[in-house]
């Protein structure tokens, strides 16, 4: 039976990429050899690194200037570089928008290296909204964000205006709509959503803000370490930068970035109208802050849940369960998910109130 | 045509493990969904790391109070989360034994943290044997060495005796022989050889040795945090985490650690018998220091290197270039590689000779 995938992340994948990936498992470029037991400084390898960071390039239209990593580690890791890197040691100050679970563990770890100035935060509400109308210290190292929330389905619309740097945390977003990367000095993105499989991380950093923290930062940490090494410092997630490859070929092949921002508006338009439309659903974000990739829903009291949670199951429709900090359900709606698995949730959505 | 893969890492995997993780792209546990779009926190793949972390207690008798670890970053990392777990924040000071590259860059990153007191080093002779009759500072908060070095194909035979704590790297030859786990308070491997493709490092931890540095720990270096959320305090590396888990169960499908360690200790032998008897050839290390893993040899003086690489690539060898701090030839016997690999490569050292 054909699966409709709105995981979170990790999350669907095109077809197509899971194919060749699968294929590459056992025999990569007509070598008789798996991807995953050649050198990764063979050549083979290396095309592969290099055409990732390409393709990234090209469809980001990425500026002069910036390097493009792929690192290990997850966003997870980056909250803790992000500040080594760019936070200063002698009276560094840094500033954060807090924005859900991701933004609060970002601002923990920046907090352990100097100052942290949260500049807003929507915790009142559990995070249903963006807050707006902050002011950012000028004299801050740095401002960092999370361009969208993916446990409690908001996003960022407008780039933050700041006279500092501006680093932003893209792990559920990147690659579904287009982006000005000359207005960011750091952005980096775990590559479980957009991108490819767990186990790898984009970073994409503007060369010339590196090297003035005045810390010694650890090997493993230090962006400027990683573009000198053109992401070879140690053995790189050979499979996950592949799969990002793939996954990032397939997108060229799409039309880019414009034509699938073009079509995950068309996705949300549809659910959320449905969220909005039908009696039994409320959606829980901010009308105006609603994310493209994450709709989270709430049944209306009295909503016969065990119902609708039968109904999807048996629609094909799989990981609609809301995250613990929201409850309800969460649609995940990534590049891969085509049209027709909202249209399916769609139409069951409207069988339930039907039924019920 | 079949290959005979003497690549160092990432290396040769078992055929069987990469059909299975070639399907598990496709459809696993026959969810209609690919092992890299599902969930981390799914019952399906939770029981992946469950299994491959009990598969890990169980091939290597690992005794209670120590827990086993997946996580990123590779042993580059653990060359920073290492010495920011055990090395004290006041006086701390750590010892080490310099036994190539990678213990070169161990040696680096601790030293950012603390007093590094360097016991030994074989860097005289360019790495070439294990330093022997050092002396350990007793009031160092741990001692670190490598166990197998990659790069030079000398390995450590006798586990350290020292009365501070003891912290291994064995990246390139874990599951490849018998060990007391309860000899060691840390352990830490890289997957890419012994047990997986890159991207997972497996780490060992006596959970008791814990909390005692004084330091701040950034999250995602602080391996109580991971201990206390079971590998899953981020998304872990899915994919590595699932082909290191098959691999495993392989190993074990073979007789476990003592059966692999008889077969590897056969191949070492069969190759370096022939790398001492053949007059075209010089082994590199120190005969009684030599590595199962890595036999790294040199061409005797006026032997014809073009038509030995010719031979061996005509006959499906691959990875069989030395590392460029040693050059010549570096033969990786890794635990998937039959021993068959191993005689044909013989075989052509033979036919070199004759045709020489």
């Amino acid at each position: 039976m054909k699966k409709h995938n709105f995981s979170a992340g990790p999350c669907i994948l095109p077809p197509s990429v899971l194919q060749q990936a699968s294929q590459a498992l056992l025999n990569f470029d007509d070598l008789n050899l798996s991807l995953i037991e050649i050198s990764h400084r063979s050549k083979n390898f290396v095309a592969v690194m290099d055409e990732a960071q390409n393709l990234a390039k090209e469809l980001l239209n990425i500026p002069a200037g910036y390097s493009v990593l792929f690192l290990q580690g997850g966003a997870s890791l980056q909250f803790v570089m992000a500040p080594f890197n760019l936070m200063k040691q002698e009276g560094g100050k840094a500033a954060y928008l807090n924005t859900g679970t991701w933004s609060t563990k970002a601002i923990k770890e920046a907090k352990r290296l100097g100052e942290v100035v949260e500049v807003a935060s929507s915790k009142d509400r559990n995070f249903s909204y963006i807050p707006k109308g902050y002011s950012i210290p000028s004299d801050a190292d740095f401002f960092h964000y999370t361009s969208n929330n993916t446990i409690f389905g908001t996003s960022v619309k407008a780039t933050p205006q700041t006279n500092t740097l501006l680093v932003c945390d893209m792990s559920s977003d990147i690659f579904s709509r287009e982006i000005n990367v000359a207005d960011f000095d750091l952005i980096y993105a775990g590559a479980q959503k957009n991108m490819g499989p767990a186990g790898a991380t984009m970073v994409i950093v503007k060369d010339e803000i590196l090297g003035k923290s005045g810390r010694d930062i650890p090997a493993y940490l230090d962006y400027q370490i990683h573009i000198d090494k053109d992401s070879m410092f140690n053995t790189p997630p050979v499979f996950s930068v592949y799969v990002s490859m793939l996954t990032l070929r397939w997108l060229k092949e799409k039309g880019g970035v414009a034509a699938i921002a073009k079509e995950n508006e068309a996705k949300a338009d549809l659910l959320y109208q449905e969220i909005d439309r039908n009696p039994l659903f409320e959606g829980t974000a901010a009308v105006e802050d609603r994310s493209f990739m994450n709709a989270c829903f709430l049944p209306k009291e009295g909503a016969n849940t065990d119902l609708f949670d039968e109904m999807w199951k048996a629609a094909g429709i799989n990981g609609l369960n809301g995250h613990r900090s929201v409850g309800g359900y969460r649609a995940s709606m990534y590049n891969a998910l085509p049209i027709e698995s909202v249209q399916v949730l769609v139409d069951v959505m409207q069988e339930f109130e039907e039924r019920s």
